[in-house]
């Protein structure tokens, strides 16, 4: 079977190298999947760095977290799933409800495990959720990291309620699942970007407030005007330089900050005043359990929610999906077909 | 100005009088509103009865807590509210935010106090919330009691999650602003009614799932098979005679069953086991808060939801419109014009 | 090895046989214990009936879900215990953490799998709970079913305050437990009891309210009478005939009625207009998972709370321990040394 | 009557005048109370300074926020109080229950309105609550404020459970309401001080652990250490300068950081990582509601709670009182007799 093989530490021309290995068996309460296609996470650009918690640029791993395919073969005591059935992985293979515990972070497929870029790939029967029928593999392969963070954020940790507005930062991949998946929740959603341009997809998306944070640089005040005065009830901070003076600055009394995506030591100048004298709550995310994946996986399907791809790679060209992933030019998921 | 008064305990055309009394004018922090429409809930029967709590055959009062208007005038001190502003009436006038106090009862619109039915009437500045811009006096005038109670049920009180699975039983005020409010959450809605043209009618409000409870009196199990025999995530059960059983029965391990509208004195022989052995949880929900009749207000504003409104009659209409409501053939609210 | 085989359906004195049987060796993430003692629940003596869920007068079964011992050896991937470790069993070795799901039911013990009436056990390495350090086994194999029902009726699914008031209804295991948890979390407890004489040994546990129900028999009305007409914050129900309605009677508005132990067909006959008039929450409780468990001897450890033990049997007297159960003369819990 | 009038911006010596000024008769509504007496929160020194929100160096006004007495005189339609009753003054006049708002803000006593360092004071009747039997008024003077804030976040945001541990920084007020409303709830403490003696007495107060952080710069460490290397449970963070960051090492995964009292603008240098990595929760406290307190005095009477009152001084003295409370010096509150 084919499999990618990542040096992390290298130039990501050099970094990703396609390779021939034996296909896996399954053994007792595993299950192995024909991969068909995985997405990519600006994770996956700190794994490439070596610098992801857990990996190092001696250990060598097949990447990528975010995987869709087809269980092909069962081992003993599989109860949960037969050949045929359409699942994902799991970013974290061992957190499978309640609480986080810091074991579980070693189980973070394409970090402290090996990840999805793979033909076959071999899952423990607790690792994988199924797929909602009205989505393509591609599709499917977009959604373990990025959409489950947004929603843990959005559902797991508070209410969202219908009526409320939650304010997303940027086109990233978190924060156009947010923007979707706040709307089905029946919220309203204000956008940032600095390209006008994304700004208009993103209205088109359903978003009813957008800042232009280049030409607004103060988009907190920008925010509050659109909100009148009173804040966002909950904002997804996905956490560039500086934001997160801001995203307290935009919050109303009493709302709720989600902290995600800070992988790299950005440090920023706080003043904490804010969080103490509106009573905020800030929410540390990161990414979730298999039930919420569950969860998730049966909201989406409810409402038939479709995730953006913004390309396709095949595993041939994965150098090329990550170099694109790395320019930013991307509105929505860049997805490799296995 | 007019006004319905009621001598609770007689027959219901002659129970409802018309009659002139003074126009009041607002003292400290009050608020004068002239109403222009009201609808009726089942608890008005009962008071009609004098059998509500805190009502009795001796005591006369202005009936209904459902009405909406717009202020006309306003007195010292009144800082949230000016003329022009268009309004609802909280059912409690008292419970304004946190918890549910014995002391909050006796401010019930229409039971512990004087309802809504009169062309003009004084609230306390705090008793009020805005009605959304799409919706005219007759439509707001459907929610404070119906709507808030279905709000409270499916949203202050645990978190209903989009994808989740909501049974709502017969085709009664709370039960169909329940379908609605959970769509626009992301839930799917079964329903349950003893006629397949309301069943139809429930369908093209979206609810996925139907039952005919006359044909298949086991509804329960009906339910059951609807959900792959795992059960839905809430019931919001109103309460007729001998569902409990079937609800508790209906709903999935870990799941929710909202208790609405026992007012009066039917006894169900109950076995608790389920409640037990499943783990649920048996929400007791009656109407709300005015901090929640706000949140719903936005929710409702946000998606732009419409109430169901079955047929208007006119303030001198109030008793045809009282027997139309016992007689049980609406679908949807009746509504008072005032 | 010894071990006691249970015939579900026979008369108590024919029920239970001591055998000989081979030691198991443990296999991959297995832990063998060497057990030191266990305890009965009323629930055993429903399994001795051949009445409990998943069992049958048909299969024989080690009875007992609680007993506590010490790791003697463990097999491969065994990262948490190691030889010398004191450790109790999860009643559900199955329920890890997060929701209580259908399939967690099977895997209770002395139930749905074997239970720990014996000299050594297997169970997964991730089915066990630390001994806090000032307890004995026999005291530690007081606490996995009926402490930590009291446990997750008290703290895990609403939060007890500091002052509020618990009310328990007799003297069984899972209401003392109740009494002793509440009061180290600050609450005051009010008990009832058909017997003066327990009704002394409960105050001296710190019950600040009595009712002696046997001469109150409107005992709901007491305890109203001891809060000051408000009602209880918390109701631990566990379940005679009769007591529900007096229950719901004997909460405050808001408060809290958690339902416990209904393992018979004992039907009530309900008003359930107390659960909505006065807005309360009933919470179906049945046991707990691993995470809870592992909570509860963080606690317990913290206060060094002691449980009552009321009286030792060895192995060879295990019918006569049941038979001292079934007769309802203790106080505190019945203990057998392995 | 007496009354000091603060001159916020003047020396503190010059700042605090004692007047004379004619006894006020209370309104519709109201409740006179004869104040006996008062106590210092590190907040009023602010306050004294005119940095206070909604004070300013031209507005005089009574200060403190903290003040304990006993009902004189009620207006018409007091139902909650009578002549006799002893109350405390909710530090929130109009923060009721429920939701924080920014119009409660300007409802704090001796900041946007005047406090309590007055002979006597009149309050709106929702704006008081009972003083526990075993407290005089000096003690019970000590609660509106530092006490509630530590309840407020020990209790209301989350639970605290039995056995969980709690950091409080330094011995300051809330810090040492927090260890001992922690101890109370079942809850271990660790403290940490720059000066062994003051260590020596949190001890005796109860504290398990105790760091002494000027020996120890990175106290965070040995709190880990002390907590065999899983962190704390939930952190007060009371702010001093660069403790924010180790507050968040401090705590475990998935753990709690009370964020408290940071008034003034001191600003850290934070890298957010822990936040999200560790799943954390950072709560936003500013003291609380009437119905917090009200809990408060609950759990405070169930438990017989005796604050710890450092130095008492005399209305004359105020201006002594304030400079020794700015010292640094004292362990436990600084009350001023009335």
């Amino acid at each position: 079977m084919k499999t990618i093989q990542l040096h992390p530490g290298k130039p990501l021309q050099k970094a990703l190298e396609l390779r021939e290995t034996d296909t896996p068996v399954p053994g007792d309460g595993q299950v192995l999947v024909r991969m068909h296609a995985a997405s990519l996470n600006f994770r996956d650009l700190i794994v490439a760095q070596g610098a992801y918690p857990g990996t190092s640029k001696e250990r060598r791993l097949i990447p990528l977290s975010d995987g869709a395919g087809e269980v092909v073969a069962i081992g003993n005591d599989v109860t949960r799933w037969q050949p045929g059935d359409r699942v994902v992985a799991s970013f974290f293979q061992d957190w499978l409800d309640g609480r986080f515990q810091p074991a579980h972070m070693q189980s973070a497929l394409g970090g402290g495990v090996d990840g999805v870029l793979a033909e076959y790939r071999l899952f423990a029967q607790t690792g994988l959720a199924r797929i909602p029928a009205h989505l393509s593999f591609e599709q499917a392969a977009t959604l373990p990291c990025a959409a489950l963070t947004a929603w843990h954020a959005l559902f797991e940790r508070a209410a969202l309620l219908p009526g409320e507005t939650v304010l997303v930062l940027g086109t990233g991949g978190v924060s156009m699942f947010a923007l979707q998946l706040a709307q089905l929740a029946g919220a309203k959603v204000i956008a940032t970007s600095s390209s006008d341009d994304k700004l208009k997809r993103v209205a088109e998306l359903g978003a009813t407030g957008l800042v232009n944070y280049r030409k607004q640089p103060e988009w907190d005040k920008a925010v509050l005007d659109l909100t009148n005065g009173h804040g966002v009830d909950q904002v997804i901070e996905v956490g560039g330089a500086g934001t997160f003076p801001r995203s307290l600055a935009a919050a109303r009394t009493g709302g709720r900050v989600s902290l995600i995506g800070r992988l790299t030591g950005i440090e920023d100048r706080i003043d904490p005043r804010p969080i103490m004298a509106k009573g905020l709550t800030v929410y540390g995310i990161y990414v979730g359990s298999v039930a919420m994946l569950e969860r998730m996986m049966r909201g989406i399907e409810a409402s038939g929610l479709v995730p953006i791809i913004d390309r396709r790679f095949t595993i041939e060209q994965t150098s090329d999906a990550y170099v694109y992933l790395e320019s930013g030019k991307h509105f929505g998921k860049v997805v490799i077909s296995i």
